[in-house]
């Protein structure tokens, strides 16, 4: 009895699912055009049984950069916020740092000061403040500093910050049967704790720049591992491809970035055979979030540096520039 | 229409599979007893919702080291055989390594003399065999072995000297909702190979042993990843938590292994909360396969070392000692 009441119910799962995917559009935050024209014939291209370019779902494969291609990335990565933020906190367990530059300033608060930091002291302060921790023991502060914090700008939580038509673009694909990857030069152990309930990935599909650990036992004989200062791989530009053989070991047949920095993780996808979506996130939108970067004319800034040569080789290849002004009807979920 | 034919096929698709379900054994090559109950109640205990040691399904990641405790080790790793087996290709490239040892004496087809290489030797061997190429000849290269290559004992593909109650045990976990990796101290992308097809394991499931690799073009300006001879994980002893911490973000909630190698994998699986299961298969049955090991109190061999003191320590912690000779009603699936 109870397995024919289950499949009832499963049958109407069934057509409910079905009528409700034939009415929607799934990418109801983009406008009409290329950029959203490009992503919804490569899914038809690769699912659908009939076409010469079908991918086996075990091969659907979709990689995105996370900072200023999934949220927002500008003034500041939010992982550096992070690290700034840990700092008090450290001068207290390490009150010889409360004199050594470049904490000095960070106590400070001297925002102009904080903001001329070079990226050798930002260095420093991120091994200081994302080593010699557990592993258990840094998730746990992450998970309380990505519940409390909040940006400059909208004072919302950094993980309210998502752009809307990409987290449709995540549905979407994975409703099409393609498993999402984020691939960042961000910390693979730093994404992995909000990733889940950000963007539905989780922490084994986050690939990123990664610390070693060290495996050892507390007093009471429990294995834990240690965060060392100790680059495995620092996922960022050729580190991109080199970090999706070593994660993932597949190509990918999708990949979305914003800058420089996911040129050969675009170049790389677009090698393989068949269908492939290579996809750019232009900043080009001064008023919703941020326009920057030689790209749309502008100076150049701390993050995301999309240069010329880069949007001359997406022309080139035929890679798809998203306007962010003019394909996406909303940027943030929140948006009036 | 279609969509109600659709559901009626599911029904008896669903109704199908709970019969089907309720009257099989999902291990019939084990034999009843504490090994087979072990996995049995561990599943019960962590896939049935009113359980208080439910586990939920995103949670639920197992991992199997994969030389003697999925396949057959002994004598020598298939993989080492590999690296031999392509050292008469390595010299015609490069006739210079005729001369020099350790190449000199694998071209020399002397069987004893190659069984007393060291192990400084074979990493010679190993670097020369799978570096310097690009990941595509190599997946080329190891693909073109399996399926060609055989063992000295049974003439089977390597591939075939799976251990059929490993396979259900694989099986069993996949169909509650686990996500099975292979954790291996031999090479991750030897294994990736072919795990798919021998295990129902994809190669993003695969951890193991890595060299990093380097992006590059070639004159095409085509780009591709070299295998380059720099050792990122040394997946073996504490290297496989920090294997597991690296490529999967979570710790697992079953393990099993065969051999001091594994120790760290399982203790660290054992730190966690809730239902763990930690298993160790030993090799204790020299008709159907082989014997050997301090905890069998035969002498030691150059393959999946289980001493005493990790036969001490299991017992101690409650892990379950899988005995080959008792616990297996077949150890090879085409075994009469």
């Amino acid at each position: 009895m109870k397995t024919i009441r289950t499949a009832v119910v499963l049958v109407a799962l069934v057509a409910a699912g079905t009528l409700t995917a034939r009415a929607q559009d799934p990418l109801p935050s983009w406008n009409d055009g290329p950029a959203k024209k490009a992503i919804v014939d490569f899914v038809k291209l690769t699912i659908e049984k009939a076409s010469p370019k079908f991918v086996p779902v075990e091969a659907r494969i979709a990689t995105f950069d996370q900072d200023g291609t999934l949220w927002v990335e500008h003034p500041i990565y939010s992982q550096v916020m992070y690290c700034l933020d840990r700092v008090p906190a450290l001068a207290k367990a390490k009150p010889e740092l409360v004199s050594v530059e470049p904490f000095k300033t960070v106590l400070s608060g001297n925002r102009e000061a904080i903001a001329k930091l070079t990226m050798p002291d930002l260095e420093k302060i991120a091994v200081a403040t994302l080593t010699g921790m557990s592993t258990d023991d840094f998730q746990a502060e992450v998970k309380k500093w990505i519940a409390e914090a909040s940006d400059g700008r909208w004072k919302k939580h950094y993980t309210e910050l998502t752009y809307q038509p990409m987290q449709e673009v995540l549905k979407y694909l994975r409703a099409s049967g393609y498993k999402t990857y984020i691939v960042t030069g961000g910390g693979q152990d730093f994404v992995r704790v909000y990733s889940e309930e950000t963007y539905g990935i989780p922490p084994e599909q986050v690939v990123g720049s990664a610390l070693g650990t060290q495996y050892g036992y507390d007093k009471n004989g429990k294995p834990f591992l240690t965060k060392e200062p100790k680059l495995l791989l620092n996922d960022d530009r050729a580190g991109k491809p080199e970090g999706i053989h070593l994660m993932i070991g597949r190509r990918p047949y999708a990949a979305f970035g914003n800058s420089d920095g996911d040129r050969q993780m675009l170049e790389y996808t677009g090698a393989g055979d068949g269908a492939r979506l290579m996809m750019l996130v232009l900043h080009d939108d001064a008023r919703r979030e941020y326009a920057y970067g030689p790209a749309t004319g502008l100076p150049d800034t701390k993050v995301g540096t999309f240069t010329q040569a880069l949007y001359d080789e997406a022309k080139r290849k035929g890679w798809t520039v998203i306007s962010m002004k003019t394909d996406w009807k909303k940027i943030l979920a929140f948006e009036q």
